[in-house]
């Protein structure tokens, strides 16, 4: 909200392989299979990929909730960092998820676009989906307050 | 979310005029005007227009919020009822709106996209912009109960 | 979401006859009836009133989405307001809002609670209500940015 | 949101005994405190704690989001088998988050209200909080589906 984005969306500032060297840094305790990598990241938009392990299943052999929108926050915070650099502090400030179908054991993917990235708030969109991007499994709406 | 969804978003069963009359005919009250029209209806996805009045403003000369919730609402009112038909009845279930950029005044567009449509619930992603598709003012999650 | 709060929500700088002035003020197109007014403001919570016209109908009878969603956003701002002072630009972040029940014609309230007042966001819980307070029709979360 | 709710809120089926025993046995694979345990449940209402382990943590030392996301639905999802009694099926639908301070390692709470219990839908309120119930670290809407 507020005024023009002082931070231009037209470029990145840290690539697929920047992204996953500062995250595995970032988060020393977590498997990198437990957190997802980014596969590409282009201005405005990232794609990022993960295998569930089985304690992430829930009753029904599902992939339960909590790793979907861990996974959606990790995409949305690839992509703020992909715009503004490496910035660890970014934080999450409000994370709303949809769940729209049964998640399937597999790999998982999200796609995540900006809407706006503002001088304090980024607000991003999250598509998690298995093996249909077109009917994805989760929808997420979040916002990172910039430091 | 359950099982698979019974009713195909391969087809829809109003067209862009139909939605209006039946919305002229549901909300007698309200101008049209304020209500805004559905300019186009296809399977998934529906866009709409409006143009605000001088009441829709709020200070700073700015559209209102509530201006750009109801109208995302109506956007995803007439997509779920250009799917399943004419069903007054129909109720938003929830509604999340993110505040994206000051919204001028001028004509709103209205771009709303089916996620999921299931048996009782429908889920849909709503974009509001001005001038400019791609800089959204706001993007809605509206989830809509079907009886 | 960063440091402290430097603002206090241990007073108030606006009461609720300040804050409808206030109001009257910002929103000069709006007639009171169909904004509501605030009853009762102190440190933390406010509540409003507001008598819904026939205007705010929706099918079937009820009071619809969007007169229940920006009654909640009212009541937000006013909460906003009445911990700091009189600054018109402050802005809905984002507004979530869970219909609950049918809201049936009649006099609305609304319950507004602070759940964090930062330097640059405040997070707001709202209840809207009929006749019992304890069985809401809608509950909202307001995000609204301090400038 | 349909009819009124033919499941009464005026009584548990399940107790905080009871609800932990059949969630160790639905997640098997999660170590308790991960999961966290019901301290307590009445009607309406279940308070729930958790001990992160460093698993949880995230630059800056601090809980990171997705153990906060989690916690919160493991909560609602208690409070919703308390009402409704052992049915695993039940599925989260929709959950916003809403980060509000820093959330600092230690045991963490959950209470969870129930804003409406129906028939299809169950909307609940979780506040998540560390030493002081009045300063919620999170702030959760969780919507869980009834099969």
């Amino acid at each position: 909200m507020g005024e023009a984005a002082p931070i231009s969306s037209s470029a990145i500032r840290l690539d697929a392989d920047a992204l996953n060297a500062f995250m595995a840094e970032a988060f020393p305790h977590s498997a990198p299979g437990s957190r997802g990598a980014v596969v590409s990241a282009v201005p405005g938009h990232i794609q990022a990929r993960m295998e569930p392990t089985e304690l992430a299943l829930r009753p029904g052999g599902l992939i339960s909730g909590p790793t979907q929108m861990g996974f959606a926050d990790m995409a949305a915070y690839a992509l703020v960092l992909a715009h503004i650099g490496p910035v660890a502090m970014a934080v999450t400030s409000a994370l709303n998820y949809q769940f729209l179908r049964p998640c399937r054991p597999g790999p998982l993917f999200a796609d995540a676009h900006m809407l706006r990235l503002g001088k304090r708030l980024a607000v991003m969109d999250v598509r998690i989906w298995t093996d249909d991007p077109n009917k994805p499994v989760g929808q997420a709406n979040v916002t990172y307050a910039i430091p």
